[in-house]
């Protein structure tokens, strides 16, 4: 066993970006360490622990805390694993989603950028996938820029809190205040050891974000005249093994690879919800990794959105031709024109 | 056939309430009915038409609406059947969310209601299922109350709005404005024909509200102490078929079965998220009944939550003696008022 | 309330075929009396009872059998709710599987028959949604024969088997075997009251059949050249409410809207198994819904599925023209062969 | 980056036993390989790649074989990367199988052995979490027994066959029968690129066998007089970090934490099963991933249930307290003795 969870082999396909960084065991366990020591404890960088040693200690305990909690025994007096876990879990996300909605804005920019060149550009709209009546290209981009743009702010919205509740949730909440302040987390009504409505929120977040993403990845691997573009011409990507002259969709079978298997953990976090009394036994073991993977997965959509969009190119005349002459599209340009307005707010 | 789909033999369990009318096939019709009038089209009651008839020919079009729209010929122009659809899933949806919405404040409410009242209550606190430390029986009650009200407040701050985009989504947003102005929903942005970021939030607020509601009914069915009271004493409920003395915990256990069913059906929203281009082949399809679900298992969950809440029965005694003798609980209560001051507001 | 809890406005989509009929409320309850009949109660026909009031009066037991059980007072005598109910739900699995395997092969035979009948036709391949080497028609429709085939025989050899465990699972296998023999179910090795890997592995295979469904489906949708038939030519179908000239394939989104709708369903079933020793409280009863849409919904699907392959029009000519001069099949049309004669023995 | 990309920080819990190294970066890599070899290739070991530089390879194509294929430019020929692909996955799954089923087995057997030493040890049967009548402490162990049994039978049946269908899908199968035989798995009757029916069916039977696994662990967790004991006395686990005087059942936690983790990603891999005509776009690369994450946690699972069920501890007394004097369980040896003797066969 080496270092960290990070996937590797597949580690272009799910882990693209800097999300997968900010939520592998290394940063996990320096978000717990700062939340020890926010609690007054020392200040201890995860390198100066053994992770693997913690990982096996953590088997002794069914968490990962107990072992660790022997280096910070007298701050860590009143608080309890799941303190330190559910707190570093806040902390864990808030950190992943910064570099997160920073590619999703970019991709919704990248969407943006598209509507406004292409806001005449008459394409043949398809609906259920058979030859409908003309639209514009830049009215199809806008729609996937306010898509991105409404499930990003929805996933900033997310409410990220400090759990400090003590063995049994009821812990004086001034602990609660002095960590929150210290790492920029908010500070809860009440503890919430077995109120998952904080993980669960933010699991479903990122699970409507990456139904916004999967959305133009989906378009561009079927809508004539869209193909991916090179980030970096000198080395060129999307060859085939065994067919030299194709051109594979790279970064957009790569979202589509990372959204399709979000649905499942977003319903595992919310399964999870049903905890037990004071402190779930399985439901709430369950959503580290789960979490992880969400978020890792979410990361890696974005940063790979980013990048097809950023980079699409079109066959302007092939588009142009589908749609037939002169359609009207008056309605739609005023829309998209509407849409980019209200973004630049 | 005859004219619902509502559950029947079954019902008690997984329809308990009023939302389970406001999803029926009937209403869904009075819904795009409203939505054809909103338009400028005659008022028209569900009543007047044939139903099964309407389910027969929607065969042939894979939509309910190509029928319905021979009715509302003049007015139905510029409209496509998903600008229906779409928009009667919202009104649904809307009107669904008055009971399912009061339910689940009542059982807020009464978990409240013990909160207050039991404030002072030790109880044994039970972490990962085994006995742990004191706690008040109020601070218990107080987190039920929080987990639903947050849930319950996201879920009413879901987005509801028109969809109004015509055959490839670039309708002229007049009539979106008009038709939002009529039956009280927002006015999008943009059509959203496959910008599918509202109803997977719905989706997404109604499994995290089943999950709040999940972990009281769990409880309730662990807990020493607790039990269910009789809401009709001249009508007592779960005796057992097989066992005389039994007595059942009935609304917890539906509160479960009808939550247990619904972190399944996120998950089939979100995966329909990658709609093709103008119009999804599949996944829009398989919005409606998995909505519909969602919505009555929701409704049916909030409506035995508040059951199970409002006549929970204690017994003080057995559960003070579990938790050993003066328990400081002063953190507790001073968390428990807090939480009800900011109820209170 | 009215009878039944058949989908009927989208009823269609949701619930084509024998199967609905199968699984309806009425077959459930049906499949109760016949459950009570086999164990040496007097016969008794679900019209000769009061569906409604049995709704009703479940919900006084999270249990539609508690007052069921009084019409058998004496025959009942040492079973409990959980062996009508389990042996019932195997019962309508039993039955629903006959019409459903029934259209499963019809479907695959018509795969097997494009297969035959266009084994030589060429047609470019598409990998990754891109044009890519030529293959035959006769290929890709034995795929779709293939995948049928092995889905559906993993359905058949789903084990469907009695419940007679008596209050807490430990009955007397004797009117076990009574009532495997009378209703044609197997006897189980123990009474599985928690052991939920029959009703688990059931919906796994269907949820298996539902994705081998879903592939000709989605491939309909978006090849070059192939399109709906229309089953009855003086009833022509996929009109466009907004666009007369265009044709959908609404066989194709059909199977779709059914076959994306239970992915969800089976993770609901596997959550379900783990259940609380002799009986749980919410997992089981969660079960019920959940079984009957996966039943109804694959079924609706393989009637989809057997109406497209059926009625299966193409382009050959245009088909021909995408796969470039001459290609060579050889292998391809022995591998069809192959599978041919496979399926024939 | 480092080399693998198993869960360290949450891997006691996560990836216990011998499956994680199993499925890890490195066993990928080496089955891939493998297949290189069986087609014909050189031998080449994993650790002579840099397989971090290969992941980032991958990120060009989408597919970790297209990089590795230029190793092997001659034999590779006539294959393509989903060739390579698709048999590396089925040669991870059986080599992951061993151990795997090991631990299921030994965990079955332990139930077994529970069963036969408290055959007629009397319990008070829980039903509904209510106290119910008596049955036996082995009439339960058999129960698990079975289950895990049942489970453990259907994965091993599970068809695990090679992939060999060239850029189309329509490669001449001697090739198939050469690889198939060196590698000891099955041929299909076609090749098998878009009908996922063997993916699907491998998770589908991990998920199952996740589902009989948790079972007693739940059962483990509120089963009064059933606890945990220490593998190792010298060691003892499940201390909690705020609570000396507390014993968690740390191996039934770990259990849950696991098999909780599955029913979602099964239905990732059955949402997967609609791929698009000769090779999908988005569908296939997301069961790479997935498929890893079911083989490593159902391996965890099993690791930990054999440790749980070998290990477990039981106040005898209290047990037969709580069922009062004198129960007859003549049914419940009978029934165990029978369960007993046909594990034996």
């Amino acid at each position: 066993m080496s270092g960290d969870a990070t996937p590797v082999l597949f580690g272009g396909l799910y882990a693209r970006g800097e999300v997968a960084a900010a939520v592998s065991d290394r940063a996990w366990l320096q978000a717990m360490l700062d939340v020890e020591a926010a609690m007054g404890g020392r200040r201890v960088r995860a390198e100066q622990l053994d992770l693997e040693q913690l990982g096996r200690d953590a088997a002794d305990h069914a968490s990962p805390v107990v072992p660790l909690a022997k280096l910070f025994a007298e701050t860590h007096a009143g608080a309890t694993s799941q303190d330190v876990i559910d707190t570093a879990m806040m902390l864990v996300a808030k950190r992943a989603l910064v570099p997160l909605l920073a590619d999703a804005d970019a991709a919704a920019g990248a969407a943006g950028l598209l509507a406004r060149r292409h806001r005449d550009l008459p394409v043949l709209g398809i609906t259920l996938l058979q030859p409908a009546l003309p639209t514009s290209l830049g009215m199809r981009a806008a729609g996937w820029m306010t898509a991105i743009d409404e499930a990003a702010a929805a996933l900033r919205a997310a409410p990220l809190a400090v759990q400090m509740g003590g063995p049994v949730g009821k812990r004086d909440p001034a602990m609660a205040a002095q960590v929150a302040r210290e790492l920029g987390l908010e500070q809860p009504l009440l503890p919430w050891h077995t109120d998952r409505v904080r993980p669960a929120r933010l699991a479903c977040a990122l699970g409507v974000l990456c139904g916004a993403l999967s959305k133009p990845a989906r378009d561009v691997t079927i809508a004539p005249g869209l193909r991916e573009g090179d980030p970096d011409p000198a080395h060129p990507r999307g060859g085939s093994s065994a067919m030299p002259h194709k051109r594979n969709p790279v970064a957009a079978v790569s979202v589509l690879a990372c959204t399709r298997r979000t649905p499942g953990l977003v319903a595992t976090m919310l399964a999870s919800m049903e905890q037990e009394l004071e402190r779930a036994a399985g439901a709430w073991q369950a959503e580290w990794g789960t979490i992880t993977e969400l978020l890792r997965l979410t990361g890696s959509a974005a940063a790979w959105a980013r990048d097809l969009l950023e980079h699409l190119e079109l066959d302007g005349a092939a588009i142009q031709a589908g749609a037939g002459p002169n359609p009207d599209l008056g309605a739609a340009a005023a829309l998209v024109d509407h849409a980019l307005e209200e973004r630049a707010r």
